[in-house]
């Protein structure tokens, strides 16, 4: 840590922090809800919150009744139900609901329930009867919850996936079906219980209405699983219901766990609750259950969400070992007492408790979070911002202060004076003023800079004359104050617009005027998120006619923007939610800390995950600023040759356009680009360092690497208009520009998928519209 | 005709019709706009318009030393310009136009010209320095004819389509550029010139701006021609232009006419001009040229669009023998005399006039339109109607009149009377009323259904009562009236809605009240577009219970509604330019006679090119008729078991649900689904006709069977609110829903694609939303 920097942030400050656990009881086999006192128990054990089902045995016996009735009458007809063309008799009518199929009443404790919709409605049944009815018991449920005070329902997820015989049909029914409880329950929150994906011959399997037409066919063993068939449908589900806020998932966790890739799929997802059963635990010898390392791991990066899932323990213990084959020939009159069940400690039959208490020393497991993921920055995770505008605009004092307080940005930038500093003494190069290195921070704000450059000259013993150029009269005054305070008034303050500054005075006289000299280094901490997308281009374009020629140089000398395309359908669905009242809200690139994401490229030889777009460099060649001047002054007919509309041009050289391919492995969606930068602040020249770099870095892979724990930046974020799916072996060609007239820049994108069929041959499946930020574009 | 008819539409009142062709004149290798003599010599000879260039050789050779100046100075840095990250050098600026470069001023004539940018661009090109250099010349030539008063520009198409090497990326810039002119020329319309197909070693390649980087490779012979390439490029260029209402194809029409399927798929695109050059023409023995039968067919085909395409005859004639491979080599500085070119009739080398007389002449081999596709009718082409709203709205009698211009309905209705009284009369069925048949005609409106009634009784020779129930009390004074002037006072008019009418009165005391008996035959027109959208299944529904039981009958007795999905740009761009001032604007199923529209699907064995989605039959089983009132009546828990939110259910016997399946040979993309209906009014059961139908129909497959030349409907149109492009080999697998609560009716609808990969193989590529039309719904 460099002296005089005691006011900026430190890490560690904060007592370790594990996120916690809020766990749920939900028995399959129950009959009503948990009465007051064993609700009570309940809690005293540990538990966060239970479920309750909506109705009894009764009711559904009284509607299997009432199916199994209508179809045998339609049987006589000829009809058994499966035409779409509905002959026109009356489909069965759902008789209204009444004391005895339901034990669930208004009460201030139904209030705080999770409601479990009935497990065996079918509403992706391709037989119309038991849809029909499926979707009847579903709104009755929905609306019974909302009138007793429930305000989370749990709906069993589609039987079907689209892969399956009439699977389509069936899950297009199902996501319709969603759709209207969305609107029934208009203030309730819905989860989809969802695995996954989908285990061959998974066991508990429930009886659905289904059942009253036959045996239904065994699940195919032996076939290959295809992993991503429920994350489908879950797709299929939310995209149906437009990205509704109030879908979630409740994912069941596998008794074994997928790849990777599948988990990462989920992690972006919507996630409320996760569901573990007893197939996901293993025992040890004394009878207790656990987790596997795989399972644990999965569970601590979950937690690591800013809305941490609900764990929700459901059939676990002896009161609940998985659901029977025909739950409606059990009694369940009697809930049965936890005390009870917790005494009984059975090899592979262990104890709710049992359950409740790993699940508790695992909470405990978690490694504390650390102190950058604090609760302070956990709370940026997936916040949309707006960009800065810091051309147009005047920074607030606070705004510095958070630039200011990160010391591993300003290390960065000490280290590269140091270097660069390093260089005019060893290798004797020439100076703008006579034996003096001639500095300027140019943008200087609240002078973190300046105090950085006067270190570096004080460690490497070099003599310099530091300039503080700042356009906004605030910040002015601070650093008018900084110098008298804390520089000892060793530095020149400015107030002008960089590009307005005509150079540091060398001499003043009443006949000459002033005399204007160069700058040796120009510094400058100008960079966005996407590295240019602040305008540093255009402002270092704009004060380098002070720069000494040829020996003069920029800290930063280069920076270069990198991009991937990424699933995140909880940003997406926040776009959403703000469209079209917020207009620009999908042409906006949204600075934002990305976190429940998932980079849906892979790396393959030739073709990184996330990858270069384009690159700017320090000072540029004289000959193209002299270009400038020219188009400037010059003017061509019409109103433009530029590239753009009514433009001279003289800002496109600053324009770039990139085309970059990705791919993709598995099938997915894409909902838009993640953006990120890197900077050379400097490169050595020395023999001994030559080559050296000292660098800054937002880059997922090379952060680490180059500026670690550096938190100035969060990433960008283009976003797409509509969600882009892709089939597996898809390769993303995405098209980009950074545009510019002669006032603004601005970034367009564009993003096509292509399959391969085959070895050889690629077809284009699908494209983007051309999304444009020019609406929101940076002022110059 | 029958009797009493003679104010309906007669068809053939109007003279022969045939399109007229709009002609143009265009020579490529022209340096300068044509003179005032010279354009008035063109007109005289029976040309409508003529082309320009913007600009001239001279400056075209500027523009050229230009580039291979600047590309030599670059290569001495070691830099082609093939590289996407700009090193910081300057790309060249395009010099301001000056008088040399250009012949083209601001006159009377220059505000009727089309200009004609510069073919020698390459937008498209890989290079940057090219594609930049393009732009700008692209941006001047725009901006430039803006000033002098040009209204329309031909852009020359992308070199490259996305399946070449660098495709992608050079379409993705050149759709960009322009997206820019669009911007640029913000009046003006642009044309971009298309082939219909690629061909393989087409000649007349124009030597463009990527020449000066060497040889060009040749088009690859021998390897098999995708068609549908160019019209790829041409669906990415206006997709990112997001189907601007000013962007049009100039379609260059090909040597060798390719299969109808591509025609078809050019004809739904908003075509402006189809060009004309010497390669498509034969020649018969003196040298006067023509074209083949398939070349004329396809004319005549798009001929028949409401706005009629232009035809641009394009280096025709002596002086204009294709483009020289080296335009600049040649002097242009005479324009050659088009009179004396007509005198020289020389074998493959025809006059301007040889080639201008045999279009003139193909002009009046049309077909003249039949009287069906007169000028009114041709007027409602792909023109957009909301649907009526004939239950909440009382219609006007211009209504009325338009929907009563129909015979061929009529006629099938009153065939149908004739058949049902016959059976009657024959087999001696038994009748509510002692002797006499009665008949009710709900929904009278001015009585046309009563007229044909009357009429089929006296054919038939059985006795009837006709009872006239009209809701509107406008169109009851005017049945009154019919009553007293034309029926002589044979029917009974009676104001009520249908719904509530007690049945026709069967004696009326002052003790007892009205007695009310029942109808034999209840006679309707209720059938909208779609079949069931004007809600004639409820509408029957509320009026059975006046009909006898069991023998009473419903003319019609049954209807099916069709779909189809197809490509309509037209369509979708007219919607897209409505939303989202007109926020329901892709919510609405629009009633529009159809007609620049592709069908995207294929007849396969197993699966139509239009299909049936479902079906009503009238009358419905009393069982149903009942369930209904015990629904109004009984209520449910909660406010609903119907499928609705809400909703009792007390319509849901009439909501419906499709799944289909449409086959794609061929990839495309798809704007939304087409609907058609089909009813049967009633179908005989005399033995020596059993089975016998009589029928009318919109199926564009069977309305020629059925009800040949009925114009009484226009099929409706679904709109998808994103186009949903497919892959070849794929299948559209539709989902639709009528969904009803207990007060409206609407429809809902979502395409999904999958792809055939190898035999067993289908996977998804893409999906619409699931659109809606909840909030236009039809009022019950």
């Amino acid at each position: 840590m460099a002296p005089g920097e005691s006011d900026v942030f430190i890490p560690g400050e904060f007592a370790p922090h594990r996120p916690i656990f809020h766990i749920g009881y939900h028995n399959s086999e129950r009959n009503a809800p948990p009465t007051d006192i064993q609700y009570g128990n309940l809690l005293n054990q540990g538990f966060n919150f239970v479920t309750t089902p909506l109705t009894n045995d009764h009711f559904r016996e009284r509607v299997f009744r009432l199916v199994q009735d209508h179809l045998a009458i339609l049987k006589d007809s000829g009809d058994d139900g499966s035409s779409n063309f509905t002959t026109p008799g009356a489909d069965p009518i759902l008789p209204p609901l009444t004391p005895q199929d339901t034990s669930v009443f208004p009460s201030a404790a139904v209030n705080t329930y999770t409601g479990y919709i009935s497990p065996w409605i079918d509403p992706c049944s391709p037989n119309r009867i038991i849809s029909s009815i499926s979707r009847q018991v579903l709104n009755l449920e929905i609306n019974y919850a909302n009138f007793c005070g429930i305000r989370s329902l749990i709906l069993p997820g589609p039987t079907r996936d689209a892969s399956k015989d009439g699977g389509i049909q069936g899950l297009a029914q199902y996501s319709r079906a969603v759709q209207e409880a969305l609107t029934i329950g208009s203030r309730l929150t819905f989860l989809v219980h969802m695995p996954m994906y989908r285990e061959p011959l998974a066991g508990l399997e429930v009886r659905t209405l289904s059942s009253v037409l036959g045996a239904t066919p065994p699940r195919e063993a032996g076939k290959e699983i295809d992993l991503y068939t429920a994350w489908d449908s879950w797709n299929h589900i939310r995209s149906v219901c437009d990205y509704d806020m109030r879908l979630f998932v409740a994912l069941r966790i596998p008794k074994v766990m997928p790849e990777m890739a599948l988990q990462n799929r989920w992690f972006a997802e919507p996630l409320h609750y996760l569901t573990i059963g007893p197939e996901s635990f293993q025992f040890n010898k004394p009878g207790y259950p656990s987790l596997s390392k795989h399972h644990q791991n999965m569970i601590f990066t979950y937690m690591r969400l800013k809305n941490t899932p609900w764990l929700l323990l459901s059939d676990l213990g002896s009161d609940g070992q998985g659901t029977s084959e025909q739950p409606d020939t059990k009694s369940h009159d009697q809930f049965p007492s936890l005390a009870e069940a917790g005494d009984k400690v059975v090899k592979r039959s262990a104890s709710t408790n049992d359950y409740l208490s790993y699940v508790r020393w695992l909470e405990m497991q978690q490694t504390p979070l650390p102190a950058l993921e604090s609760n302070t920055l956990t709370s940026f995770q997936d916040w949309l911002q707006s960009p800065l505008q810091p051309l147009a605009d005047n920074l607030e004092s606070a705004t510095y202060e958070v630039f200011e307080g990160d010391p591993v940005k300003y290390n960065q930038y000490e280290a590269a004076c140091i270097e660069a500093l390093s260089e005019w003494k060893e290798l004797g190069k020439p100076t703008s003023k006579e034996g003096v290195v001639v500095i300027a921070v140019a943008g200087s704000g609240r002078g973190p800079l300046v105090t950085r450059a006067l270190t570096a000259a004080e460690f490497t013993g070099v003599p310099v004359e530091v300039w503080a150029v700042e356009k906004n009269p605030n910040a002015y005054v601070y650093l008018l104050r900084q110098n008298e305070a804390i520089w000892g008034g060793r530095v020149k303050v400015v107030k002008t617009d960089m590009r307005a500054w005509k150079g540091p005075v060398l001499s003043e006289s009443p006949e000459t005027g002033p005399v204007y000299g160069k700058v040796d280094i120009l510094i400058s901490e100008l960079l966005g998120s996407f590295a240019d997308n602040e305008l540093s281009p255009e402002c270092l374009d704009g004060i380098q006619h002070v720069m000494a020629k040829p020996h003069g140089i920029s800290i930063p000398s280069s920076y270069t923007a990198h991009l991937s395309p990424i699933a995140t359908p909880k940003l997406y669905a926040d776009i959403l939610s703000r469209y079209p009242t917020e207009s620009t809200a999908f042409d906006t690139p949204w600075v934002v800390r990305l976190f429940a994401i998932d980079f849906v490229s892979q790396r393959v030889p030739g073709h990184e995950q996330i990858q270069q777009a384009w690159e700017f460099v320090h000072p540029i060649p004289e000959s193209t600023l002299k270009g400038i001047e020219a188009r400037r002054s010059g003017g061509v007919v019409g109103g433009g040759g530029g590239s753009m509309a009514g433009a001279a041009g003289a800002n496109d050289h600053n324009s770039r356009f990139c085309h970059l391919t990705f791919v993709c492995r598995t099938r997915g969606v894409v909902h838009g680009l993640a953006g990120y930068f890197e900077s050379t602040l400097y490169e050595s020249q020395l023999a001994s360092a030559k080559g050296q770099k000292v660098e800054i870095s937002t880059h997922p892979e090379r952060i680490d690497d180059k500026s670690k724990d550096m938190i100035s930046w969060f990433p960008i974020f283009f976003p797409l208009k509509q969600p882009l799916y892709f089939p597996a072996d898809s390769e993303l060609e995405v098209s980009m520009w950074r545009q510019t007239d002669d006032t603004k820049v601005w970034y367009e994108w564009l993003v096509e998928a292509w399959m391969w069929v085959g070895e050889s041959n690629r077809i284009k499946v699908g494209s983007s519209a051309l999304c444009t930020s020019r609406k929101v574009a940076c002022l110059m």
